[in-house]
This record gives C-alpha cells, structure tokens and sequence, in this order.
C-alpha cells in the first residue's frame, strides 16, 4: 500500500466552550445554529489535521438535536475521522453538555461533517487513508462506506440495482 | 378544519449578510459553519413567525454545499415553511452567493431544517397547518411527507412493512 | 440618455435578524448604535447591488428611533435605492420590529443614508441612473433631490438666493 | 436654580478601538456602520453618567464620514454632553484616526446623538442641567438649541411663524 | 481526610481554536489578549468541573509569550488543576500553536490561572482536594504551594522571617 | 543622549466599554479573560504611539482581580508606558469599574503587560525612551527598573549574587 497512512488518533481533536447568552434562544438553550458552527470548526480541524492541507466542508448528515444545552453549561465537541475516500474524509461529531454544578455530562447530539482536502489551485485532492485501531474505530470505518453509499443515493448519485443494496445500507446486519 | 392554517407567504423570511474576513477559511471562502449558523437563525424566523411560539431546531437534514461564497460577497438565505405535522414544521431554505462587482448570482445550497414549537413548560405544542398556494409551495408540501418518513426511518423510528414502501420514498415517480 | 439605468427593484435588500442579548441595553431593548450597524451593512449590499463597484458610505440623514425592539424579537430592514446623482446615491432604510409571539409588526424608524462609488483607484465614479416605477419610487426620486438640497445646504456647501426657495426644500407642496 | 447641575468634564468619555479585519469594508476601511456603533456606546456612556439614569438614543443627527479609517489604525472617540432639554441631552462626539506608524491624526468625523433618560417604568424623566465652563462648551450649549429648533423643524413638529427664525437657525450671526 | 478529593483528570479540559482574522495584530499573529481570554474560559471550565460550584478569576501569574502563533494555525489549550486551597485553586495552562500543513506542533506559552470558588451568596467556599496521580502532577502539586508563597509575597501579605526562606521559594532544590 | 525621547502623555491612552451580557460569568460580573483581552488592546495602543512601530505582547505580570464589575456597568482603561529598555516597553494599567446609576467609581484591578517592537522584518527594534514628568511618573520609571529584574529573575535568566539584592528587589526603601 503505497498511499500514506494515518491513525484516528494523530487528528483527534477536542473542543470545549461555555455556554454565553449570545449563544441561547428565548429559552436560554444553545442554538442548533451556533453549535452547528462550531461542530464545522471542529471537524475542520481534524480535516487539516489528518490532510494537512486546507479543507472544506462539502456535506453534512442529519443531525438530531436530542438533548438541549443550557446557558452557562459547558459544551464537549469531540472530532475523529472514520474513513478517507480519494480527496474526500468523513469526520464523526459528538457533542457532550455537562452542568458543572449537577456534575451531570450527557451527549447532545452526534453527526457526520464530510470535507474535501484542496491542493493550491483549489482542487481536490488524494488525502492520506485512515488506519483505525480500535474495534469501535473499525466499526465506524466499515459504516462509513455504508453512510457514503446512502449519500450518495440520496443526493440522485448512485444507481440501485436491486433493493437488497438499499436494505443493506440502511438495515445493516452489524447493526440490527 | 379547526386546526388554524397559515399561509407559507405569511412566514416567508430573507436574510442578507456580506462575507466578512472572520467568516472564511484559509482560502478565503465562507466557512460552512458559519452558513448553518446563519441558515439556522433564518429557520428559527421562519419557525416562529409560523407558529408564534418559542422554537427549537430538532434536526438538519443532508446539507450539501456545491458553490464557495468568497470573501466580501453577498449571501441571500431564503426561509419558507414547506409542512407542518403535530407541533413540527419543516422548513426549506435556499442560498445564493452574489459577487455584487461581477453581479452574478448562483445557487449555493439548499437544505431543509426542522423544528418544534414549545409551551409556556417547554412541551412540544400543536402548530398552525401549512396552506400551501403555488404550485411550487404544492409540490413542497407533498415531498415533505415522503422526507419525514425518510427522516424517521434513517432515525430507526419506522419500521419498513417492505421495500416497496422504502422504494417509493427514495424514488418517488413525481421526481423520477 | 445614454447613461445605464437600473430598476429599484434590482438592488432591493431585506435583512433579518433577531435580537440577541449583547445586542441590547439595560432595558433589554435593541441598543440604536447596533441598529445603525444593520442598517449600514442593509444600505451598502443595496449600493453595491446598483452600482456594480464598491460602495462607501458618506452620510447618515437625520435618524429618529420611534419604537424599541425588545430582545428575542425579530428586526427586519428594507433597503431600496431612492436616486442617484453623478458618483452617489440616496437608499432609503425602513426598519421593522416584530413580536413573534403577539404577532405584531410596527415600524421602529427610517433612515436615508448616502453612499458614493468608487473605482479601482478609490475615486468617485459614476454610478447609474435610478429607474423609478411605481408611485412610491416616483415619489421618492423627487423627494431625493429635496432631501440632497438640505444636507448640502446644512453642510453649508449651498448659498440659498432668498427664503423662498429654502422653504420650498422644507415644505414642498407635495407633502403638505 | 433648583434643578441639578452638572459640569460637561463630569461625563467626558473616550473611547480607543483599533480598527480590525471584521470592521472593514473590500477596501480595508472601517465601515461607516460599525464606526456608528461605536459612537453609540460613547455617547450612551457619557449620557449615563451625566444622568445616574438608563438612557436611549432618540435621534442622530446628519453624520458626514469625512476621511477613512484603516485597517490596523487607532480610533479614538472622544463624547461630551452639551446641553440637557427636560428629559433628554445632546451629545457631541468627535472622531478622530491615527495611524500609529505615520504618527499622524486626523478628524475623520463628527455628529450628534441625542438621548433621552428613563425611569423605573421606562417613562422619560428629567436630567441634569448642563453646566458648561469653557468657552468651547458654551459655544456649544448655545447652538445645541438651535439644532433642537432644527431637529424639530425637520421632525415637523415645529410650525414656523416667519422665515426669519428659519434663516436665524440656519445662519446664526455666531456662525457666519 | 473528610474533605472530598477529586483527581486531576476528571476536570482535565481541552480547547481547540483555529486563528481567525480578528484574533490577530497587524503581523498576523495570534493577539496576547485573545489567547488571555481563551486561556481564562479553559481554566474556568476546569475550576467549575473541580468545584461544581461558579468560580471566578482572582489572579493570573507572569505569562510569557513564547512563540507566536499565525493566522489560520490551529491552538490547543490543556487546562489541568495542580493544587487547591481553603476556597481557591491553581489551574496550569499549557498553550500549543500547530501549522496544520507544516504539521508541526509547538509550545506557544504556559500560564497560571488562579480561581476562588463561590457559595450560593457570592462568598468564597470550600473546594475540594486535589488528588495527584502521575509523577509529574506530584511535581506540580508541590510546586504550586512555593508559587502560592511567592504571590503572596509580592502581594505583601506574607512577612518574611528571615531570606532563607526566600531563597527557597525562589531557588528550589528540586528545580536546581 | 541621542536616542529619541517621548513623554508619557503622547502615548496615554482611555478606552471605555460597557459590560454585555457576553462578558459576564454565571454571576453576570465581566470575566476575567475579556477583561484581559481589553487591557491588551489599550496596552497594545500604547506601545505603538509610543514607538509607531508595530509592537506585540511578551509578558503580564501577575494581575489580580479585587473588584468585580457587573453586568451593564462602565469599564474605564488607562495605560501609560513607565519605561522602556532596549526593544522593550512597560505599560501600566489601571481598571476603573463604575455604576452609572449609583454614581460611584472604583479600581477594580491593575497590571503591567510588557510589549516589544519590531521592525519590518519582525526582529526586536530599538525604542524611544520614555520622558517622565510629573513625581508619579519618575515613581513609576524607577519602580520599573526593579520589576523588570524581578521578572528576568523569575524567568531564571538572572543570577542573583548574594540575597541582599533579592531583598532589594522585593523589599525596595521606597516603597516600605
């Protein structure tokens, strides 16, 4: 394998912040909005970190907002990539809120950010392949071709033979 | 029809902004961030001029973003609400990049956000009915059915009786 | 005429935003100077949008603030393009609060601000003509001239000959 | 005089900002908007502290931008009430840039704001008389009522007996 | 032992920002006062996970600017309580700047913040004892009781008894 | 003396804020860190016009917060250079809190940052020296002096001979 390498953990970032009122809807709860902002500062980071080139943005999955974070609560953003693909990388999001008065940490929400690695006339790119270590980074390794098939299609990209492919994607036996 | 019923034009909302330097990445373009930030407080509008409640984002759906809007251009994000169900709505918005110099304007993305209305103790509250007029705002309402079961089903809350039904949501024959 | 003409309608802007905590006083009310900010960022996408050049603003008309904007409500300014003269051109600003909740929607002020384009050099250049069409624009464009007597006039930049025509600027028949 | 008195040095306010990349339009000056909210904060302060009272701006006089500030530069803002009417007050705010390198000052530009003092209802409530002391500041105690005449007049809430009182606002002897 | 004792670990925190155009100075660089304010939302995220109760800055000890850090580098402040007192706590902040396409990582600054933690009526309350684990947070647990004396001292609340003492603080054998 | 000289006064600078609600801790008093990011502002303000050249941070000393400032109150800051060396300066800050309602004005805390110049290739530049006038001023000139070694000797590039000059450091005659 000729193409270079790197481990989940060479990009693994973390950022915390506090909660502040310009954060907050009507009800003193973090909006979807800033948080989605900084959960793409985030996944930049292990973007340019695992690429080491500038990368961009180029889809975000759903995201589910379970559990709303209050004023003044802090915020956990953790950022690992799961898989590469030629010039593209997926980056997995989770999103803890924690009251350091109640000492309570509960997650969020979670969501896949995809970004492209640029070379300096601004086009894609080949980006390093992920080497994962852990099983739960294996896991997500395998999902992640899953989660790109099911893009893919959603976006009107990829063509269905038959619909075991698509129960496939979207009941896979690992997760069932 | 005792359910109150508003029209998608009564909630339409535009946001305008400029890209300013704090707002870009390395290579001088808006950072996706930033844009769901932005795309997220244009909903919240549209959510609750609809509903005249407090509202919370529950979810993002696939995000994708085709065009780069560069540094000191202008950004127009254009919010309607395409659905309603119990105390939920679905809103569709659209943005355009605009170089004012070489005045050309271009799609950015689009995406669609939803959101919950909330009570006086912060319970998800029954909202207003969509009336949709256009034949545009029509077809929206339809494919936002087929989108929230989309949206359940990726979520694990929908059991498929069979794949038929699966097919029908991804490749519906009014889009085909 | 050989002089480009645009429409009004072809630079016409909508900005909204909602008020924000650090965006207000201690009364909780939408601060004046974060208002103006708005305002100028609504005013120079106009400009910019008929002029095709960047736009710099020079003066602010006299600006009375009516109607407070409390916190949480939404603000949204309306920018149009009222006449140009050789490199600068009048927008007029109308600036809208609104209660989501009470669903209502009053006007908080107005605001005429002056803007010159500017070539490659930094020099005033000139800009296209403004082509009124409805009523309303009609009007404006002849108050335009009005309104640019005055502000010369209160820069001291205009020698009046007599009264009368001083009084015809501050009380044209029109509005009487 | 039974009414409270202030001296104009009790409230003088300055305020330093170096103007940032995010203050800045395309041609790397500081924009006209953000220089107003600035100026708003001083003045907002300085009507504070001659008053011990909330206060809220009701009306900016014409401003004219005279000369651009760039980006890197030093802004200095200087506010100081000059006259009090029954429950509102005139502030007079210069601005000034300088760059640091050339070691060279201007006056960029100057303006009126005009607030008005509340109280614990938000009902306006009288203010302090000013007291001036210097000759600059009764220079400017003096023409604060003839730009009140003039704000008035504009605001058409003054009806005009003759145009000597008009001329006599416009071209005061003290001027000429 | 009665009083509760937390480890280092569990209120370890970590804060990724990437080096926007309005954090720098005119060089391109990262502003003292920028990382200052990150430093102080880090180590009062890790002084709230220690206490569990509102804590607020009371002291920052000499802070030295090592290296600077570009715009558009990524930095990486580690927040690790050393030591705590009746009611107060020290917090090490270690400060790393890293060029993600350099990919090179290195040292920008070190710092000591110094937080007291508040009861319910905004007077200082105990806190709980830090438990060191590691070899190196012995080390910095020892250490922060000579820095302590030695902010005392210039703070001239501690009478030196004779220079010996000083010379300990100061030149510490397990320093030497 | 043939290097260049100023006085204290051509440098002195005052910067103003209000606290906002984004400024404040859970307690709604100004945050340690954004009171910091101030300070480095006016400081950085300071050095420039006193050395108009470009000028970065090196080093805070230890900074201690006596006095909260609440939320919506005024913060005044005033730096003054005390003394340069070589490539370096010293500046002096004092922070005023004030209630504009309850009229009463106090030092909420003081600090000493430590700039260095640079010249066009970003290498450490001579500076003028600094012009004390009046009796504080030359207090603070010589006091600097002293803060400056006790600074170098905490940074351990000092060698203190005997600890009678240690002594003389921390215990000068002057301030006894």
């Amino acid at each position: 394998m000729l193409k270079p390498q790197k481990k989940v953990s060479e990009s693994h970032t973390i950022m915390s912040e506090i909660v502040l009122p310009n954060d907050t809807n009507t009800l003193q709860n973090l909006m979807g909005g800033r948080l989605l902002h900084w959960m793409d500062i985030t996944a930049a980071i292990v973007a340019q970190k695992h690429c080491n080139k500038p990368c961009v943005t180029v889809s975000v999955d759903n995201v589910h907002f379970h559990n709303p974070i209050q004023l003044g609560n802090i915020v956990t953003i953790e950022g690992k990539v799961t898989r590469s693909f030629n010039s593209s990388l997926e980056i997995y999001l989770s999103v803890y809120g924690e009251s350091p008065i109640k000492q309570e940490r509960y997650l969020s929400n979670e969501a896949y950010f995809n970004f492209v690695a640029l070379d300096s006339l601004g086009k894609p790119t080949q980006v390093p392949e992920v080497l994962p270590e852990t099983a739960k980074e294996h896991e997500m390794y395998e999902d992640a071709l899953r989660r790109r098939q099911l893009r893919l299609l959603l976006a009107g990209k990829l063509k269905m033979e038959d619909e075991l492919a698509l129960k496939d994607i979207l009941f896979p036996k690992t997760k069932s």
